[in-house]
């Protein structure tokens, strides 16, 4: 690319995935992609730019001529160009729709209409349908003598619809080619085909897709109009999405932050997490605040009160993870919900008395005080049970409340094992030795 | 159910979506279970069993006469049928793989060969392949003439193999439809279709299909010749299985962890991972043990050193996450290691300065002591920094070593963290205030 060479470079990168070629492109410079993209000229794959990152599709679109991108947005299919023209500004967003075919305009402008997270937003709006009354093998036909072109890249099945463009139902390219070319596909077809509303969420979509096994799923408007379709491949894009979402919001990273960031932009986006647990660090201290005087007493105390806190606060995390995937699976419900809190109690109990048991026998020895014992058996089980109710509660009162459960609850949780964890152990001990 | 009529039984239960009926098995206790499957007798939709979570499916087949088993995995596709024989016990297995035609035996016994986590457990042997010379109004009539039994019950290609059974390529159904019918199938099959080896992987498999956004995958031997098909529904559950687990392990629950597990099997298995943090919070508070001299003479020490080391763990934290994510993903690779290194680091030292200077001035006031400001400030830049390496080396020399950074990082992470934050307060300290 370097050396300016169109052959060379097209002999080496032409035959690339469109994935192969997003990581590659994830992987150079500003000016080497532009470069890139400058020498493949037409025969650049704009497919490649839905696989690369946010911040790095604004970087490569942000210099590129409105022709080209129109040129680009024409030859996707109508999901992958929303993606492409959901990154541009909005005046450029419209420059580029404006230098399109009106039809194409129309239907490009329609799914840019959706709230981002839509089924609508999604879905891509070329698809097959047929009235009920054709036949298997009219069907067939109508595949051979169609323009290729005008027909989707790949397709699975094809939509039933009445006059009013009504959703009927949908027969699979298997079921047509085993059926015998006079059947109407009104006998042929499956009516009691799942959809999606084209204003539903795309989690939604991704759990429908998940839990019944599908390939693709067919979007109706609120008339039960057939308005396009979500096929797998978008919705394992959605389900990475939220799988990396959740996992980056259990770890206090904002799920925007983006590997391709530079160190001032990850910085900022971890500041405020970080601010909110310093404020309950400082909370937390203030319970070991309290007991200044016992500590200048004995300071075996101030050693082993973090041990307390800590051992709280990681079976705290370990409830409080399972109860966060089970929202988020959906396999936590109301009806099992007090099972559940119940046996994350008594989980709680067993660990807190083992734990209880280890820590006593352990810091009594290593600070040759036979008292120390029961204090820390006592103070580790409290906060254990303390950990396991806050660990189950505060993830299922978020969620009662509409708040992301992976973003929140792991603030609130380990400040209730701190507190009671310090509190806890300074209480136990300040009445066992008389400290007060 | 309960009632034993059999009739009203079915006809609430007997139109439900195998995942329906699956949810529906998870709910009910181990008697209606048993209950509803002799009330549905040969109607019980055996798919459902690979719907639910491996303790339920365990507690339904353990009372299952090898007969209703045997009926049951001959009805199901390849695929399922393994996933219910694999949760017998190796006896049990063999009576019902005996009781089965021996066309049937021999090919689930195959899949059953497979490693637990490879390809070849996970494909589905049934599957359409024809040999080159065939013209596409061959294979459409094969289907039409066709027992539809024998044919898969879903299907979006038809495989082309030479006479030793090698894979040459594909033809998917919607080229198939829009070819002419004279065409012979090597002219219009896609030849560099992606495959799979039947001993890959199937997290290498889950990576191909979300990577090149594929719908299903040929399965080959060590000799190219086809021996299934793994279609997109299964690789779905693999990711989320993934995704779980990674989750999971980050939280530090063991990933066979299960919702339905009663609360002695939940505190098991929680027990180990909470004794290692139990050793390295020991381990850390045998550093504040070293300062015990300095404590005793300025308990704010004890009462600050927490905040430090806590807001260490939790940037830490935040870059192990990141690390972990990319490492899962395979965005982060030898190409781009150095640069994220250098990233954290940047970033842990500009939040390592700020919550340095944000510690020094609350605590200085709190304790109305200036001369704590600085002590703070300088223990927080180090220990931020400190976690920002740590969050960095420690999950990619884990990942070197092969050992999952999702499980192992976060102890060896908060270890440092803990150490370092409370080291570097207290020998600064120690220099500044003249305590030694």
């Amino acid at each position: 690319v370097a050396s300016g060479d169109a052959a060379a470079t097209y002999a080496l990168v032409g035959s690339l995935h469109e994935a192969d070629l997003g990581a590659l492109l994830e992987l150079l410079d500003h000016d080497a992609r532009h470069q890139l993209i400058a020498l493949m000229g037409a025969d650049f794959d704009f497919t490649a730019l839905t696989e690369v990152g946010e911040t790095t599709r604004e970087d490569i679109l942000e210099d590129l001529p409105v022709e080209t991108l129109a040129e680009a947005v024409r030859d996707l299919e109508s999901d992958d160009a929303v993606a492409i023209l959901e990154t541009l500004e909005p005046d450029e967003q419209a420059e580029v729709l404006d230098a399109l075919p009106a039809h194409e305009r129309v239907l490009l402008s329609r799914s840019l209409n959706y709230p981002e997270d839509s089924a609508g937003r999604l879905m891509q709006t070329s698809l097959i349908a047929v009235p009920p009354f054709w036949t298997a093998g009219q069907v067939l036909d109508f595949f051979r003598e169609t323009d290729p072109d005008l027909l989707p890249d790949n397709f699975f099945e094809v939509f039933v619809v009445d006059s009013g463009y009504r959703f009927l139902g949908t027969v699979f390219l298997d079921a047509l080619v085993r059926a015998r070319p006079d059947r109407r596909v009104d006998q042929i077809m499956q009516e009691d085909r799942r959809r999606l509303n084209d204003m539903d969420d795309r989690a939604e979509a991704a759990r429908m897709f998940e839990r019944y096994n599908l390939v693709s799923v067919p979007v109706v408007d609120e008339a039960e109009r057939l308005v396009g379709v979500i096929m797998i491949d978008d919705i394992v894009d959605v389900m990475q999405e939220a799988a990396s979402e959740e996992i980056k919001a259990l770890g206090g990273v904002n799920p925007e932050e983006e590997l391709s960031d530079n160190f001032w932009m990850t910085a900022r986006s971890r500041f405020w997490w970080l601010l909110v647990n310093l404020a309950t660090a400082f909370l937390a201290s203030s319970v070991l605040r309290l007991f200044e005087n016992q500590i200048e007493k004995m300071v075996a105390l101030a050693v082993l009160a973090p041990i307390v806190a800590s051992q709280g606060g990681n079976s705290a995390t370990q409830t409080m993870t399972v109860i966060v995937r089970a929202l988020a699976t959906q396999e936590l419900s109301r009806t099992n919900a007090v099972r559940v809190i119940f046996r994350e109690a008594a989980a709680g109990a067993v660990n807190g008395a083992a734990f209880g048991l280890i820590t006593g026998v352990v810091a009594s020895n290593w600070f040759q005080n036979v008292g120390i014992a029961p204090v820390m058996a006592l103070a580790m089980l409290t906060n254990l049970l303390a950990g396991a109710f806050g660990g189950v509660l505060i993830p299922l009162t978020l969620e009662r409340f509409k708040v992301d459960p992976a973003v929140s609850a792991s603030a609130f949780v380990t400040t209730v094992t701190d507190v009671i964890g310090y509190g806890a152990f300074l209480s136990i001990a300040t009445i066992w030795f008389h400290l007060s």
